[in-house]
């Protein structure tokens, strides 16, 4: 049995205890998180967040790419968010190479590096308040009153702001 | 009181319970989930997953562009997962709109459009199919053994898989 297999068995349970059917599409508390993909950091238990409430972007390191920007292009424009929380997170993966090193490494093995930046960081503050820098640079997105940067410590459970 | 500071009374409370200090790096479970970023749709619930288990890599859509292939190839090289879940859902805002004509009512506002394709589908089935094959046909991801594609249908609470 594969693990998907089993995260199937648990989505059956996950629908035979199911009650939010009519929950509507634009998420209740008006507000965008982007967070890293690491899973050690589950923002619906950290930020008391259910069903509804709002969206979550995630990806490697929480940086913020064009993707995000489409993201919450969209969760602004079409769907009412109006607060952007960016998280990163200590002992990230994203601190433990270089773009150079890792490009390089996928270069000897396949044969090409891949077009993208692999956007690893040196510096955690440093680079939450990069992300917050790219949403605020952004023309596309609209409303920008509430984008907050911060970092979430692994060790210790708490979520510390960057100024 | 901004609905941030109120997710951060939430984070003090999480903190206050942690007792996940000691958990590594690299996912458990080794699997990455890609899916949509609607408030709707809660990985951890519908999946069964705790703080440690998996990767979460979520956009506008759950579809797959060049930084969900970062992700996932920074996931499989680096943190050794095996496994992808794609993950779309009905309702989806982005059935709702066209690329064009996000785009052309973003020049209007705006002044120009934005850099990005705004990734709308018509087809839930088809786009889920869509996003199976980018990650399938994408050279730097190593581990295809396990790609599977679903959609998870916000009435019911029920994860069907796209074939």
């Amino acid at each position: 049995m594969s693990v998907t297999d089993e995260l199937l068995a648990n989505a059956e349970r996950y629908a035979a205890g199911f009650d939010n059917g009519a929950l509507p599409l634009p998420p209740a508390k008006h507000v965008a998180i982007v967070a890293c993909m690491d899973a050690r950091l589950n923002p619906y238990g950290l930020l008391g967040l259910s069903e509804g409430d709002a969206h979550v972007i995630r990806n490697a390191g929480g940086v913020v790419t064009a993707d995000q920007l489409r993201s919450l292009a969209i969760s602004q424009r079409l769907l009412g968010t109006t607060e952007i929380v960016l998280i990163h997170h200590t002992d990230c993966g994203m601190l433990t190479f270089t773009d150079d090193g890792f490009k390089e490494s996928i270069r000897q093995e396949v044969g090409s590096k891949p077009p993208w930046a692999a956007e690893a960081f040196a510096d955690l503050d440093d680079d939450v308040r990069q992300s917050v820098r790219r949403v605020l640079d952004d023309p596309y997105i609209p409303v920008k009153d509430s984008v907050r940067g911060f970092v979430y410590e692994v060790e210790t459970g708490r979520l510390r702001e960057v100024k």
